[in-house]
């Protein structure tokens, strides 16, 4: 039914996370029909983010340059350091406001299954960050998942030689959340956890 | 936090629809962190398109020659035409494989609110296709909306002087539909358009 470029714009449109066939003739008729100039906006937007986009030289993030703007600020406190599995998580912790270090990014956890061992998570890199900053926390910020718990510990027993204090995020009752709709096993944490008033 | 470029790309992915802030900040990190290949598909197929896909022209449809495949098909039978709002709709339509004739995308419906009249739907387009073509028979196939409706009326009248048949797809009750779930103003229609057995 469709001309072949339309076709191909359609599958291409599928390597986007959550698009499926139907959203994605949508999106590439919506463009086609409607919106050449935000087609031709995006086009070049992911050009120069392709050709432009690097990781950071220090801690993984995504970048346009050497290094981030977080690992270039002098202001940052280099001797805490923010492990944290992707750049999202790098923003949703920048929006507290309550972290002045810097960070390091796994791009992912570990997961024997999908080929992520130690290696594809930069660990090796980390160890000489540490060493280099002068690192005195560690902050194990990974998701509360299995593999987020598994790479966690992991990283703990890899930096024990370090000597730096390695800590973990609180987790509990998340602010609002009414007891009833809590799932059991972070209530049963939250017990463990329970702290003295 | 993020690098202009990647703020620029999730600015730009915004343009598809119903992709806000949220999902076009996931998109953007998957496609940097995770889908390079992904993204360079994307950016390719977006340029190709942009610089290929025309508008038909005779039905006004997408394609990427002077005449799209249908129009250019000359088994097609040249005596009905079809007349619908978007591409997408002929791709429905064919895909009934109930209907041999030509079709004539209007790209959008009156919508005097938006500016959107009888030139921008390329109604006198439509009046000359009709004549050249020697159309017996012209189904309206615009949407069941207040919008589709005035479109369908309108170009009804505008075809009286042409000597042609004029229908409308039947508005009823759809295949599966429960009536308890079926709308009122359907199952009015479906009341008033009965039919003998």
């Amino acid at each position: 039914m469709f001309s072949p470029s339309i076709k191909e714009l359609v599958q291409a449109l599928r390597v986007l996370p959550g698009v499926g066939p139907k959203s994605a003739q949508k999106m590439a008729l919506h463009l086609l029909e409607r919106d050449d100039a935000g087609a031709e906006r995006l086009a070049k937007a992911l050009r120069h983010a392709l050709d432009n986009v690097v990781r950071c030289g220090d801690c993984r993030t995504l970048t346009e340059s050497n290094q981030c703007d977080i690992c270039a600020d002098p202001e940052r406190d280099s001797t805490r350091l923010c492990i944290v599995e992707a750049p999202a998580d790098i923003a949703a912790i920048e929006a507290t406001g309550q972290f002045q270090g810097r960070y390091f990014v796994l791009m992912g956890h570990l997961s024997p299954i999908d080929g992520i061992g130690p290696e594809e998570l930069g660990l090796e890199k980390l160890e000489r960050l540490v060493a280099t900053l002068g690192v005195e926390e560690v902050i194990l910020a990974t998701g509360s998942t299995v593999e987020g718990e598994a790479t966690c510990h992991y990283i703990a027993q890899l930096l024990k030689p370090h000597n730096v204090e390695v800590s973990r995020l609180a987790q509990g009752v998340p602010i609002g959340g009414e007891l009833e709709y809590v799932d059991g096993n972070t209530l049963a944490l939250a017990l463990q956890g329970r702290k003295k008033l």
